[in-house]
């Protein structure tokens, strides 16, 4: 297999933007990175989308993006795996560039989800859980991770405070990412008297609906050398699966399909956890930030809380996580997610991350989850 | 890229399956395909599927499939390109197989259809059109296709028989197949006859709604030696994409993407149209057939009414096409139709297809497309 290296990223100011269709924001991200990488015609298109069908009654996606950029007849593919549809989508353009199939090919991601009511909004990101086990009887996934939330209280004396902090601590990033939905600071206290959700979770622990795509260009690295790209290297690419209802598992407070994803991911990369620097989580919720970050090997288990609140994991800590502001700040617009966590990695791999730059970070990692953990992606960059 | 071999298939009995559920129907087929290859132990997983999210209200998918398969964690995919998605499975299945990156990989497709009303389904299948360009004016597939007949009927003189010979040969072919949704014989009178749908389009021009799943297990070829299988290789593998709206479109009688799809799988396998020996197509509706043996150059542009009634794709004729009944009389439940349609191909050049059995078969094709043409997925399997 072929080393893989990414020469271009793209993304576009995300939000509520009412004014412009699905395909109009992807063809404004994937054409910034094709600007940045500095190519006009790909081999292959790859698209992560959670739910196009439900939330803006289009499926066929690839093939219409595809044709919306110019670039058909191309290969075009989309891919799902819930709020892991854009590091799938990645890991799919890592394959076939490594393979040897396509040279140039371009990965986006793309969600639109303001097109539709609340109601309409919960019940389509509903489908990342069970329909027939779970969303059947009435949870939707502020419940569900409300539900993990209590448990790693109980389990390891995880505070609602540290869950706050979690959520400041993206918000403090996301300020000074002029990208974000939400580029602003909020407190603790703030946190602690916003509305209640599904307790013990608040509406600022939850992140919000977003529309906006991101879009990354891959190619082999002894090509990005001849065309004198900052050489960023796709080193570990991992996936996994669990079983997508939390009512199948041993310990709903520890994310499997994290840890093995991580674990493949290390594997391939030949790198431990104390080798990663700077890391993109998928902080859907300020309790999925504590999970994952234990999952990854990068706190003891039990211990994400308080990592926390010693600010091990601020953008002046030990391994500053969710230096873009996070799903929580930077918005989520689900299947956009995992494609815009690999942007930032390669921004500060590339030191182009402006005031939120972590100093010398040369190795970083995206962690990328469907629901409430039933698929992770992970993926470590290193500049070589 | 490493030679890939199909090792195993597995399809149930397509039709109107109340009785069971979308991940039900998904298992039987896989574990009918992991026995028939005669491994228990899959390295990775691909899952077509058009609109689980608007047909059953689930996305996260592969996840949810590969759990309740047993095999998580392994990493498990989702992809879709519309009616496209199955043949879209195997692709991805074959360039994994193909990197290095795994050895066993399951690829199955899977819809469950009639657990919507006829508005919802006709509004989730209309998701593979245009829908800010096409579906919000009123227009469904079933127009869609009048459309391409009518002009085809218009330029090059086919005769409305000349479509309902097209269902008729295809009937008959699935009255020799007991996995068949409709496994009888039909006559160009009760086409000629049956419910006007769409002019020039009846309703025994089009498909029809079904619950169905197909899968097959793929490696590389170097491992199918050793465990002894008859060594089906895919020798050939091509996608292309085109605009999915027929304002769009140049000629919309031709079928581009088909074309595209097919001249980069020849050139993959070294084959020329006449070396294909029998071919499954995406007859969704009678005109498509026509379009599509056209498109791949079977036989001369405009010609494909007179093919089918001179007997060139029958059963007994010189390239049979459909021999499985097609998606007119297997049924169509739109994700699995790419991966059956290979399954069949698989079985005639094992010559293991019983009384359609096409004597002597070493090279066919599959020939899978998305909405009404916007996107095309053609495989070349040879017996080696």
């Amino acid at each position: 297999m072929r080393d893989v290296a990414v020469i271009g990223v793209g993304m576009n100011k995300w939000g509520e933007l009412w004014e412009k269709s699905l395909r109009e924001i992807f063809v404004e991200a994937a054409l910034l990175a094709l600007d940045d990488a500095g190519v006009d015609k790909i081999d292959s298109l790859y698209v992560g989308s959670m739910s196009s069908g439900l939330f803006v009654g289009q499926e066929h996606l690839a093939s219409l993006l595809a044709d919306y950029l110019g670039q058909a007849p191309v290969p075009a593919v989309r891919v799902e795996s819930a709020c892991a549809s854009g590091g799938l989508a990645l890991r799919m353009g890592f394959i076939e560039v490594a393979s040897g199939m396509s040279d140039i090919v371009l990965v986006g991601g793309v969600e639109k989800m303001t097109d539709v009511n609340g109601h309409e909004a919960t019940y389509a990101l509903g489908t990342a859980a069970d329909q027939e086990y779970e969303c059947y009887h009435g949870v939707t996934f502020p419940g569900l991770y409300a539900l993990i939330a209590r448990a790693h209280m109980e389990k390891y004396g995880t505070t609602r405070e540290q869950l706050a902090m979690v959520a400041v601590k993206n918000h403090a990033n996301g300020s000074l990412n002029p990208l974000a939905q939400y580029p602003f600071k909020i407190t603790v206290d703030a946190v602690l008297h916003s509305v209640l959700v599904a307790d013990p979770l608040r509406v600022l622990d939850c992140s919000p609906i977003t529309d906006g795509a991101a879009a990354v260009v891959l190619c082999p690295l002894d090509l990005a050398r001849k065309l004198k790209k900052p050489l960023i290297k796709i080193s570990g690419s991992g996936q996994a699966t669990d079983s997508i209802a939390l009512s199948s598992r041993q310990d709903i407070t520890w994310i499997e399909s994290t840890h093995q994803a991580a674990k493949r991911a290390y594997a391939m990369a030949g790198k431990k956890p104390e080798d990663i620097q700077v890391v993109e989580v998928h902080d859907c919720f300020t309790i999925a930030e504590i999970c994952v970050i234990e999952a990854l090997g990068l706190v003891e288990k039990g211990k994400g809380g308080r990592a926390v609140e010693e600010g091990l994991t601020s953008l002046q800590g030990k391994i500053p996580v969710n230096t873009s502001g996070g799903l929580k700040a930077k918005g989520h617009p689900v299947g956009a997610t995992g494609v815009a966590q690999a942007i930032e990695i390669i921004k500060q791999l590339r030191e182009d991350a402006g005031p939120r730059q972590v100093k010398g970070a040369r190795v970083g990692l995206t962690q990328n989850m469907g629901g409430s953990g039933g698929s992770t992606v992970v993926h470590i960059f290193e500049r070589v």
